[in-house]
């Protein structure tokens, strides 16, 4: 189960009320400062715009590649640890709006973390230090520290223990 | 099977033929149309130019969330009712151009559906009222009203009945 | 297994070090023809900007749809054979950056190959001619020439055998 607070709406749906939920200048805001990310060059300077700007905790050395969309209504929500890439037109959601509530929910993701591109990563979830995501995965649950996730939905294709003995094989290889 | 009409083309692929296939500049205008959409922080005005310049039918209190992108060539064959929500950046294609042919098919959204995120919604289906589509699916067959689907291939996750009873169940709890 | 080449990079992750593993000008390059490619109405046009500035090889008559989105680092790496058809916002990765190694691999595309909508293609797979590629597609392993694909993971739905069947059920339906 994901980590979510729940806010029920009256009437329309929790989307129609947006600028209820979430002051309208503080979307206009972060929604400039994510398409100066989005398309940056430098990535310290993303981390620093994403953590001046956006409120996010981005860790050391933690790389944001190309075009990735973290929310922008509530990315102060977003706790990304160092050393890990957040890869190509990846989107990272704090938030989801139903017909009759709106949730939001932290997401923390660990050290050394690798999120494969197009990924979609949804309200709630922790990932794990040095946790490897395909390409395109939908991450609605948490992952284990270590183990290597991918489709849609998620599951789990090698757990840690697993991974540690395949990069162990390989090592052998190489000697 | 979804319900699309199909013209065969001769010589290179359809999409190569593409100007013959829709004018140029309805497809010229509609981008801008869809660009201008797409970025809006206004939703009753993203209706209005929906409604007004690429003739989809979108029903009251509808909401489009960020970068939605309708069909740029057939937007007209797509159909939303009312008080639905159709989530960050996704596709609704009304359109598949294939080598040998091209097809087109109406896409029909019902009243209160929810459409998560980065979805992908093809030509010809139509999806009941209430349905709950999670983020990331591939919809490529019609959705039964009042299921939650989700995936890629998409699969019924809860029925209209198993979703009736959960939501039965967490009233209890909350009474 | 797909055809990579591994970089191992020491200290921080890989993509940390980007332009110490890809000129920062060539990058810059890139982009800025693949975003003139990306929103281009001219199928020609396009061919032509891709393989002038990025070097990739593009056949005759084969037509990118709006937004595709080749490698940004090394699109030379990519291949595409003759009258194919590459879909809205496919992207198509001839590099991968892990957390301790950078791998990059070429993508081989036959001819009269389909890929459908937002399709993720990754580093080092070769995809057979005639091969139709369903939406939203993780294209994580070779494709089989003529065979219909999908899913995420990717699987076959139908082989190239099954293919020949169906089409000659439906002509014969048609006749």
């Amino acid at each position: 189960m994901r980590r979510t607070d729940r806010f029920p709406v009256k009437g329309a749906n929790s989307l129609w009320h947006i600028y209820q939920t979430v002051p309208f200048f503080k979307v206009m805001k972060n929604f400039v400062v994510i398409q100066l990310g989005r398309y940056s060059p430098s990535l310290p300077f993303k981390n620093w715009l994403y953590r001046t700007f956006l409120n996010m905790k981005v860790g050391d050395q933690t790389s944001f590649a190309l075009m990735v969309m973290p929310d922008v209504m509530f990315p102060e929500r977003i706790s990304i640890g160092k050393n890990s890439i957040i890869g190509y037109n990846t989107t990272i959601l704090a938030h989801e709006y139903l017909i009759d509530e709106y949730r939001i929910g932290d997401v923390v993701i660990g050290d050394r973390v690798l999120i494969g591109a197009n990924s979609t990563i949804l309200p709630g979830v922790h990932i794990g230090n040095d946790a490897i995501v395909s390409a395109a995965t939908l991450v609605h649950q948490d992952i284990p520290a270590g183990s290597f996730v991918g489709g849609n939905p998620m599951k789990i294709i090698y757990t840690a223990e697993e991974m540690l003995k395949r990069n162990n094989i390989q090592l052998e290889k190489t000697l």
